[in-house]
């Protein structure tokens, strides 16, 4: 999930905190991934299908509203959004055994970079080594210029533990990353790091078009069937289910540890509901 | 299949219609597909992994050594091969109640043409319009240019009653491009033709690269697979089940009628036994 609006009052955020729990309860989860939320409209210049809003700090809204969690949760930072004091702070004030984090470089190449991805590696190494980190993966990029996996071998070298894919939708495109990773790390003689797979409802056309901004590849037949579906949303409930029983099927074959991670890229209540409710049944899936 | 090479005596010739008819007898198949083999070599500038041997014209192979063939066969002509008298002629010789054929074009435009595609059309149309002819229908076009499912139903409108796709290793290309048809015709109002779709193991990386050099896109998990299967033959054979059956549900999802067609692309011993197992194994899938 994504920490509320950065407008949010202390009062309100208390109140979604206390929601969020109450939903999580019932999902039997390992751990909460918090993500941390940047401007990417340097990224990609088309418009924003949805608009930017700055939302809290998800380190700071963790520690003051979800200490109730039950579970670890996964503290992304953009890391290009800090100051190295503030970074190194950060750092100095997490404990190990029961926080995770990942780290993410800057969208575009244009932007003010306030600490590089590659100092924050650094700076993990130097305060807090024993703080499980984890990269992300991503399948679209590996489709484009074909070294994701070097990619992945690489960050494992700089203290990587794990990985956080992109929200899949195009099942050959993450078969094709997962296997060349595999191959490789046999290469290298390297045990391969679990990789978390990310997968998202799609509720309206509106949120499709932002998961493609998001740089989601949608297959053209999954964006037919959800533009002509009766229930978009069901639709696309269906699409994850099956597109995550096929890599369970294919990391299990290879050997790849995993692990699944659902979200809502939308907002509405709909899509948040739907995203618990596909946890839920991918938790059945993965138990199977 | 393809029929014997051209330079085999008439005796030999017989002799692998024998073999031929034997193997396909206890398959229980609905049709014979009797490729037209030509020189492609200007299509692709990269050297052919199996060198280009010209064969027999099929439908001199079908009438003189298939005759104790027992279902209909499907004879491939590549229209460019033949001088408009000699198409016309074997068009004027065909049973409609018996023949079915697919035309099909020029691999190049540097290529000398006989008989374009669409001359051959119109002969049909003029001399022999019952004759159910069948286009070919290419995923990996689709991939590229976007505009396949409207070239089918161009194809349709000037006579095609079915279609045969290249041979399927990319599953998500093959669905992109039966999922636009399908929606294209829903728009149109037409009729969906059936789409047979056509697979084919592959035992050894000659033939991976034949495949590609072929036009097939074969993405890159399959390959890493098939590179490091102990059986290639093996996990290739699987795959082309997997890929099929998920072929089958997708096409019954949609309503879209569809047939299989299995074939070698090699002439090893070994493939084709496969193959023949691989048309009973999917036989068996499109009962259940």
């Amino acid at each position: 999930m994504t920490p509320p609006r950065l407008t949010t009052s202390p009062q309100e955020a208390a109140e979604i905190a206390q929601i969020t729990l109450e939903r999580l309860r019932s999902l039997a989860i390992d751990g909460l991934v918090l993500y941390d939320i940047d401007d990417e409209s340097d990224r990609n210049p088309d418009e924003r299908p949805f608009p930017f809003l700055p939302t809290m700090d998800p380190a700071e809204y963790l520690a003051r509203d979800l200490g109730r969690l039950e579970v670890p949760a996964i503290v992304y930072r953009a890391a290009g959004k800090y100051q190295e004091d503030h970074f190194r702070s950060w750092l100095e004030a997490q404990d190990p055994s029961d926080a995770l984090t990942v780290f993410v470089g800057s969208s575009s190449r244009e932007k003010e970079v306030r600490t590089s991805l590659a100092r924050a590696y650094e700076l993990r190494d130097e305060v807090q080594p024993g703080l499980p980190l984890g990269g992300v993966a991503i399948s679209e990029r590996h489709a484009r210029q074909g070294d994701e996996h070097l990619r992945m071998v690489a960050k494992q070298a700089a203290g990587c533990s794990f990985f956080v894919t992109q929200i899949v939708y195009d099942v050959n495109a993450a078969k094709n990353l997962i296997s060349d990773y595999h191959h490789e790390c046999a290469a290298q003689d390297l045990e391969p790091a679990p990789i978390v797979l990310s997968f998202s409802v799609c509720g309206s056309l509106k949120t499709l078009e932002f998961l493609r901004w998001l740089g989601v590849t949608v297959p053209r037949w999954i964006e037919n069937e959800l533009s002509h579906a009766d229930d978009t949303l069901d639709a696309s409930f269906e699409q994850a289910v099956s597109t995550a029983v096929d890599l369970i099927a294919f990391c299990r074959r290879l050997g790849v540890p995993f692990g699944l991670n659902v979200e809502s890229v939308s907002i509405r209540k709909v899509e948040i509901e739907a995203s618990v409710r596909l946890a839920t049944r991918l938790g059945a899936e993965l138990r199977r």
